[in-house]
This record gives C-alpha cells, sequence and structure tokens, in this order.
C-alpha cells in the first residue's frame, strides 16, 4: 500500500496536534514531521519556514467557521434575518472553540498573538460577508443607511459593536448566564440601526 | 503644627503611590502606614483589612470619571448629543487612564481582576446614566426605544455594544490610527438604533 500522500491538509492537522501536545513555546517542525512519519524536509517542501507552518495554522483555525457563515452571506431571505443569523452563528462558533477545548484554544490565543496579519486578513473577510448582507439588504430596501454611508464601514461598525461576542479578549464571559440577552439587546440594537 | 488628619481619600493616595512603587503582588498595609507616617493600626482604622483597602482603591479608580460622565448625564440639551459626548467623555477618560500610566492601568487591571463585584457595581452606576440620558430622551420624542423595552436593558445594549472602546482588555487598541473612525462609526449606528 503507498504512503498516504502529504498534504498541506495534513501537515496541518498534525500542526494542530502537535500544538495541542507541547504548547505553542515547545512544538517544532521536527515534532510535526515525526507525527507524520516524514522528513522534516518535506513538511519544508510545503511550508517554507517554521513561522509560515504557524500562520497558516492560525489562518486555518480562524477560517474553520467560514463556511457556515458565507452560507448565511450567501442564503436567499430578509437581510435582517440573513445577519441575525449570521451574529449567531458567529457567536456560536466561538463559543463552541472557547468551551470544547480551552486548552487549544489558549493555544491559538498565542498564535494570533503572533499573526496580527492573519487575524487582519481574516477580519477583513468577516467584514466583507456582512456588508454582502447590507448592501443586499439596502437594494432590496430591507435596510437602511444614512446617505454616503460606505456599507463596508457600516459593517465595520456592526463587527465592532458585537466584540463582546466573538472577540476572544471576553471569552472568559462567554459561559456566563446573563450572555444570552445582552446578546439578544445588543443583536437588536444594532439590527435597529440599519433598519430601512 | 498638628500633623494632616488621616481621611480615607489620603490612604487612598498613599496606596495608589505604593502600589504604583511595589506592583500589586508586593505591596502591603505596612507600606501604606509607613508612606504616611502611621502605624499600620491608624490604617486599619479606616479600612479593616488589606482586601478592603484593595478594593476601595479599585473602586476610586474606577469611578474617577463619574464626575464628568454624569455632567452629560444630567445636562440640559437633546438627549442624542448627550449620549454621544457621553460615550465620548468614556472613551477619553479610558484612553487617558491606559495611556498616561500604563504601568498604573496595568496594576489596576489585577485589582480588577480580583474585585468583580467592585466592577459589576461601577458598571450598574454606568449603565444608570446612560439609561436616564435614553429615559429622557424617550419621553421628549428625541429617540425610541421598541415597545415593552426596558431603558436598562436599553442601555446595557448601549454599553456593550461599545465596550471596544472603554472595556480595558482592548487598551491595546485605543492608540491605534483607525481607532477614530471606527468609534464615530459604532456610535453612529447605536444612536441609529436609538433614533426616535
Amino acid at each position: 500500500m503507498p504512503p498516504e500522500t502529504l498534504t498541506p491538509e495534513r501537515i496541518l492537522e498534525a500542526t494542530e496536534d502537535v500544538l495541542r501536545r507541547f504548547g505553542p513555546a515547545k512544538a517544532t517542525v521536527v515534532d510535526v514531521a515525526r507525527a507524520l512519519g516524514v522528513s522534516h524536509g518535506s513538511v519544508y517542501r510545503h511550508f517554507p519556514s517554521k513561522a509560515a507552518l504557524r500562520e497558516a495554522v492560525t489562518e486555518r483555525w480562524l477560517d474553520q467557521s467560514h463556511a457556515v457563515l458565507s452560507r448565511f452571506a450567501r442564503a436567499q431571505g430578509p437581510a435582517p434575518e440573513r445577519l441575525r443569523g449570521w451574529l449567531e452563528a458567529l457567536f456560536a462558533a466561538k463559543r463552541a472553540k472557547a468551551g470544547d477545548d480551552p486548552e487549544l484554544f489558549a493555544t491559538y490565543m498565542v498564535l494570533v498573538g503572533e499573526n496580527s496579519e492573519v487575524v487582519a486578513r481574516h477580519i477583513d473577510t468577516m467584514v466583507r460577508q456582512v456588508a454582502h448582507i447590507i448592501e443586499e439588504g439596502v437594494d432590496k430596501g430591507e435596510l437602511g443607511l444614512p446617505a454616503d454611508t460606505d456599507p463596508l464601514v457600516a459593517a465595520r461598525a456592526v463587527w465592532d459593536a458585537t466584540s463582546r461576542f466573538h472577540n476572544p479578549a471576553h471569552a472568559a464571559e462567554w459561559s456566563a448566564e446573563h450572555i444570552r440577552p445582552a446578546f439578544d439587546a445588543v443583536c437588536a440594537l444594532v439590527l435597529r440601526g440599519l433598519a430601512a
């Protein structure tokens, strides 16, 4: 049986395992290669440096919920409900990440701190999805923006106004009992702020 | 010349100095007493324990901008402008605290982490000020709330939606260049969400 092909995805999965086992300070490319039973040269063929590998694994983690979220962005139906659904899905994804595997979450917080460009790119993608929903909503008269407001600026305001429910700096609050009504109240305020 | 009377305020000022000099881990009541040239018994007469002293100094620090903020809460004039002014003043006060003396800010972050009840009380006061502005605005028809929305719930949503601009977890972002337009965009969204 021929050995399984070494794909970037397999390397990233192994990297996550190694990070989970050794922590972000100690994990090396050699550990990743060993976990895959390949030479570290084979890993470097896909990721030219340890930094590149850490960046890629961070991006993969941040983008994990893209598929779910972009479904709301591309869906049919009234824009206010889609935006609300998008915000719900984002909050649910973040809470799951923080709650299901707190140690891995802490590890990724270290990586996120190291890779500000990856984070900026991720936020950019998120904000563009929101802007897309807002634009469609405005076109159909389901949402409104003040004259000469850029949908991207409005979308960024939505992103910022909901920080408490997706920014990892607030992760400790996500298991609090009052977080659900707080989320609902902020969503209601934001949606009224975008009303037609 | 008789010695200056030992007031709680003088003790709290000395405590802040001691915290600044020794850091939150090492500062003791004896250090505070020594800085004031009094016995530690005299300090305990005002603050029965080290915990009580730390709590009081945290509260004093959190409440520093109350006077400025409550001026906006009690002012005459249109509610939307007062709310906007209140949010501006809060952001300015927080930024000044974080930027003028980052070490003291870090010290207070430790104390804030220790004194969740003091923090909850502080947030409660802040939210009540916002609720007061909203209620007056609604009464005068300058602001609007959906039927059966409690002004306190709406005020808490305003507080949460502006977290990025007052929650110390975001302090590192407050000196970024883009923070000003980001603040303006969130304020605009929030005020539209409260529009009559």
